[in-house]
């Protein structure tokens, strides 16, 4: 009876999310210049009709209600993640959620214009602003949850991570990619005196790069008949599980960004669509969180998409659209490539864990307190130095200033990535484990063995299970930065 | 304060329209073809939301109590139409709108299957299902509105019509053109006896159609910064005012039929975007109705898009975009071409009238009783001969079950088309009566005499007017057959 009420709130709750999924995937894709405004005004009210109804004071009478009911196993779990999502919802009072939001919005205005402007100082008083609502409100999930204040909000993003779990396996990444980053660097520069990198230089036209990113989505397993391809400023996987939109953005002067993009985007959409249909109207029937989120789209653009093998089969399409005629030893150097930067978007898979892992460190000692805004410069710019020997002193457009993610007051997001690229690297592990010769899989363009695995172990599971129930589960053993380590000393330490 | 509560509903309401309006045009042009199932499922409960939403037992108290508080014009014609609104959607008990729902949606499924098959027998039980609702649901909505039973379905579609004012004009046009129809056949015969048609056959590039479609749209006044145009299986036009998707369909053969449903739609976007943007969330600030839409649409597919000044314009931006060298004498007998025929979407503008005049007096006997579902196969044979000498009588497929609309329960909605033909060229005259050179204006490519008169007197009114006081106010006299007459007589009198 109570969950009942559960079960149809979580069909009201859904046909507002799908909306809103849909609106926003529009307004990236399909929107008129001049319909923002209007687009803008009926999402926030969709989003506030959503929070008001997923908040409503009688949810927590029907949970606890619900607790007493004849459940079967399904259900049981789906009450758990109503509950988990209720108390995430609900332990911020209203007003503080709404100064928060204005304080919030305030400052990643300024961030779009002062960023492009490199002027720190008008925009640190602002930030400033967000990191006090950010310590106020690490503070009040903390109680709620009765988590420490950053782990209450990394639970936001990734249920069940604590700081005491990943901190130590991050400081491990760290140590070795310290040390290793130069090495790699080393052994790259090495490589090149010997055959010096080809140029990927040419005219790929938009509609020859599109056929090739849906030849090779449609092959590494996204169903084309529940999802999309198509072109947006910023790229991303949006939409809802039955009809996922994915989308990219072209250059005509070389093809591997757009199409190392799709694949990035694919492995999102996989997870997506791998998702439990049933389940699909409960919180249950979510992607877990943003770690395993990334750990899906890293699988398909690292292990699958960087893999010689995949590239001995892939070559032959790209010529097959293209008309470019490269060797495995073009390519290679190409989709390998190692380079210190200061922007972590534009990071390749070994540098940028050093970048994930400066900003997770900063966050949380200002988040505890122990660094103010105003020190940030100089904090910033001594980790760049300490990780990969980069000053950003002069530069805080690309230090402190670089992400959205402060401004908007998402902290406790940045590990995620990282441990994506690490759950990425244990999943591939384990699949090996069980599959010695599947990369070989790839040569032939076959992907069913690493999709089953994952259908079976990570995208049907939902939100059954936290996120380090979900690693152990899926792949025998707790976060391991092993698996990582391995992965990039067999792919870049010569 | 209780007007305050209505305003606030409207943006809820609003917000909710506006994703359903997306939702919709989404499905139509974007959608994956396997996400039907969860968007169904989505806009169903969004629009179930939105009903429930609005019929809120509490909005009759807002609307008394908003009577007596200090309200400016604006406000007080935002309450009549919130009033009017509610009462029209109060009428019907919810457990009659359900069992109506499941019985038109069987019959509206039945038919697609069934009108392929011209199975009259099979379906015949079905729409007598929805003929006995229609005649309840007449009943009920009389009662409510004080109206008569017909004049209470058709008020949902052009409030403030009845059929003692449309039934006169209609019933005097029905008369000129059974006449009238076998003289300008003839009249086009004489005339294609000296000159044959030319044939209209050749490869029309879907992309350069495209283009020319966009060039009419925009010279015509459609805002391409709030709007677009794509492709769909059923043409239409939806979306929201600051962002309206017209999309039409390409044949590569010929391009007159894409691009005059192109003009047809752009002639309903005007209108939509012409809206007033102050009152987007008031049902005051929607449309009028079905007939004053249609008035919009045929007003440049007809009045504009059919007339030889506006070619003298276009023939040139034909050439340039499908590199085809017409005169006008080769293109104004296809765009003027009557013809005899059993479909009414097919129908040209001078046979088009006699269909739904058919429809029209069939659906009103239907309505009081006086006609039978059993009889209606001889009943609109009969009318068939009688009006454009034709039979259906071994064809029901085009005849009874030609249309979606009565399977899905929409009776009074017929005459909108045909009181918007009229509409369309009584707002001719009342423009020309001001410009008497108007037509002088198309040659050159100019509209804006045109779009700024029917700006003010149509766009710009919203939905502050009843149907027949917005023609008079906007025109200077009432609904008036004698100037559709003219026109036709002008353009197929020979």
């Amino acid at each position: 009876m109570s969950f009942q009420k559960l079960d149809e709130l979580g069909h009201r709750l859904e046909a507002l999310g799908h909306a809103l999924a849909i609106l926003g995937a529009d307004e990236a894709t399909q929107m008129a210049v001049g319909g923002g405004e209007a687009r803008a005004e009926a999402m926030a009210t969709l989003a506030g009709m959503h929070h008001r109804m997923a908040t409503a004071p009688e949810i927590a009478d029907w949970i606890e209600a619900a607790q007493d009911e004849a459940l079967n196993e399904d259900q049981a779990a789906a009450l758990r993640e109503f509950r988990r999502q209720h108390l995430n919802l609900t332990c911020l009072p209203p007003e503080f959620v709404e100064r928060q939001m204005r304080t919030r919005m305030r400052c990643e205005q300024l961030w779009r214009d002062l960023r492009a402007r490199n002027d720190w100082a008008g925009f640190q008083p602002a930030l400033g602003g967000v990191v006090d609502l950010v310590r106020e409100e690490a503070q009040l999930r903390a109680e709620a949850l009765k988590l420490d204040p950053y782990d209450a909000l990394m639970e936001q993003f990734d249920p069940g991570n604590r700081v005491a779990d990943v901190g130590p396996v991050l400081e491990e990444l760290k140590t070795f990619l310290v040390d290793f980053v130069p090495r790699a660097i080393d052994v790259q520069e090495k490589r090149l005196a010997k055959r010096p990198l080809k140029a990927l230089s040419g005219t790929y036209p938009v509609d020859r790069q599109r056929e090739l990113g849906l030849a090779l989505m449609a092959a590494v397993g996204f169903d084309v008949t529940h999802g999309s391809l198509s072109v947006s400023h910023h790229p991303f996987c949006g939409g809802v599980p039955t009809d996922v939109r994915i989308t990219t953005r072209y250059r005509t002067t070389e093809f591997l960004s757009a199409l190392m993009g799709v694949l990035h985007e694919t492995g999102h959409a996989l997870y997506e669509q791998g998702l439990p249909r049933e389940w699909a109207h409960w919180p249950l029937g979510k992607a877990r969180g943003m770690a395993i989120h990334e750990s899906q789209s890293l699988f398909v653009e690292k292990q699958i998409g960087r893999n010689p093998a995949f590239w001995t089969w892939a070559l032959p399409m790209v010529e097959r659209h293209l008309g470019e005629d490269w060797s495995l030893d073009d390519i290679l150097p190409h989709v390998h490539r190692v380079e210190r930067g200061l922007i972590r978007v534009d990071a390749d898979e070994v540098t940028y864990p050093l970048h994930v892992i400066l900003r997770f460190e900063l966050e949380q000692d200002l988040v505890a307190g122990r660094l103010e805004v105003a020190d940030l410069p100089e904090a910033w710019d001594a980790r760049m130095q300490a990780y990969l020997g980069l000053s950003t002193i002069d530069n805080p457009a690309d230090g402190p200033m670089q992400d959205v993610h402060w401004p908007s007051g998402a902290f406790g997001y940045f590990p995620s990535y990282t441990l994506g690229a690490m759950i990425a690297a244990q999943q591939w592990t384990a699949i090996e484990r069980e599959h010695p010769d599947v990369s070989a899989d790839f040569a032939e363009g076959r992907f069913d063995r690493v999709n089953d695995w994952r259908r079976e172990r990570i995208w049907s599971q939902g939100s059954r299970w936290s996120t380090p129930e979900l690693i152990e589960r899926a792949t025998g053993e707790p976060l391991n930065a092993d698996h990582f380590r391995r992965h990039l000393e067999a792919r870049y330490g010569g």
